[in-house]
């Protein structure tokens, strides 16, 4: 099985090469730029280990996996407008560096991209993929609208939220494997455990994110830890902290986030002191390992030798095991 | 042949039974919404006009008609964002009546419904309709970029503006008819054919748009006379008028362009007298027929009897005589 770091050469390559008309600038410059600020290259990364685990030919399951990049970009240049955020990745954001037009219609442009890379399949899959490829579409953008309506939501329950980390981040996981699937040739039952396995570890993923918000390691830590915390943000372990905190440590908590000036680095600590006396973290913990075992047990379902999987296997156990 | 309002209706009917989600309600209201505002509905009514024209079932037409529907008003909605506008068609923009966010999102999500509509051809013409369909949203990017541009730029010439109102406007009426063509059994070079009918039909109707806009009749028109002027809209008669004024109109053009505060009936007034001078309305009319001449040269080369493209070629004639 290639590796991780050896998939990210193949996309990042393939990346440069995607040629974009030179006129007008203003509509393809910023698709180029957004691409080339990098990040993780996991989701494109997906769809060509899901294509290799059925045994096909990676090289034809780079267009569509460009097409999953391509994709999960457009959704962070609108989400960037919509959230108001000046850097993504330590750059300037589209809307920021041109302006919010330009983002506005350089991320429908580059959406109508994705759909063209997702397109370079054989025409025996082409429906099915691009089916695939519309529903996860639909569930990122309902994902967005459930976390904005998030923040004016006073009483949000865990089990929405849950629904909106599926829909925002875990389906674009699964989306991305089932069609590597597809494109290596797994039938439809395999291709659906497959989808399974990414969405379950997709949900996981995110709650570990939350959980790391809070307790990574500032020094290994990519962003400034406690941000959730300081923003209000409603994520797993607030939502839960909500949930089960008795009525003294409810009004505690409830002070701090009604606070309009706080000095940061003392709400962060309060809170995550209320946090250690409700055990929201070891709670976060066992609902991310839940979501993993359902991962793992969709992944152990697939019909293929057991040692066939073990890269996958590896790949989602490194993966929530990361401390930034 | 089935008349303009018998398509018109049964694309009404069709819209009413598109139903979305009722949650996330932000998401699926606005495109509810702005497609019950109505308007003509001439581009779907066109690719069910194509499907009949080479003798399809035009029923097998309808959900790629509202494929293009919903595009169309894709484009309307994150337009509206971007020109600020606070109406369409007298109603409140989605962006106004709910906010901006919900505009780019539900815009957003729009584009993937139309993609899904759009997928409910025959497996036989899925690629090739989806190409068209991607060919004529990357267009529509295009010439709404270059669009935004042009307000910023001073010098635009005569061609860059005809190519702008190619891509904006022209493409999306060829498309609609080479996708009805295709489900409607013509081969790909009488599809082609239609396409460039229906291009270079476009182009003269948006030349008609902008004569109209100075000459229509204040009583018929829609919209209000010399709306384009007062708000120095580079259109096919201001450029031209740019391009071949003599120094002394030139610099009473320009004096007037330059003017922040201004008399807007003496504005229209004055302008329209320069137009008049400058023979301009007689330019752009020969422009239009031009183009015109090219749309029926592509009918009649369409491989099908004379009387059965008697609708079509009607059809053009009337949109072309149109006074408001």
């Amino acid at each position: 099985m290639t590796t991780l770091k050896d998939l990210q050469i193949i996309i990042d390559e393939a990346v440069k090469k995607l040629n974009y008309p030179a006129h007008p600038a203003d509509l393809y410059e910023p698709i180029t730029y957004i691409l080339s600020i990098g990040g993780k290259r996991l989701r494109p990364a997906l769809v060509l280990m899901a294509c290799d685990l059925f045994g096909g030919d990676v090289q034809a399951a780079i267009p569509p996996a460009l097409a999953i990049e391509v994709f999960h970009n457009f959704t962070l240049m609108h989400d960037d407008i919509m959230d108001n955020a000046p850097l993504r990745r330590g750059r300037e954001t589209v809307h920021q560096k041109w302006n919010q037009n330009v983002g506005i219609l350089s991320g429908d442009a580059m959406l109508v991209e994705g759909y063209k890379l997702m397109m370079e399949v054989d025409n025996s899959i082409l429906r099915p993929v691009l089916e695939i490829f519309n529903k996860t579409a639909t569930a990122v953008c309902e994902g967005q609208q459930i976390d904005m309506q998030f923040e004016q939501q006073t009483d949000v329950q865990i089990e929405e939220y849950l629904e909106m980390i599926r829909l925002k981040t875990a389906v674009v996981l699964g989306g991305a494997l089932e069609i590597g699937a597809l494109i290596g040739g797994a039938n439809a039952t395999d291709a659906d455990l497959l989808y399974t396995f990414g969405e379950q570890l997709g949900i996981a993923f995110q709650l570990q994110d939350d959980i790391l918000d809070v307790y990574g390691d500032p020094e290994k830590f990519g962003k400034q830890v406690g941000g959730d915390i300081m923003a209000n943000k409603k994520t797993y372990l607030l939502i839960q902290a909500l949930e089960t905190a008795d009525a003294i440590t409810l009004a505690e908590l409830n002070h701090w986030l009604s606070l309009k000036n706080f000095n940061a680095p003392e709400k962060v600590a309060a809170i995550t002191a209320i946090y250690d006396k409700l055990q929201i973290k070891e709670n976060a913990f066992k609902a991310m390992q839940t979501y993993a075992d359902a991962s793992f047990k969709a992944l152990e379902a697939i019909n293929l030798p057991v040692e066939r999987k073990q890269y996958l296997k590896g790949f989602a156990d490194g993966l929530l095991s990361r401390d930034n």
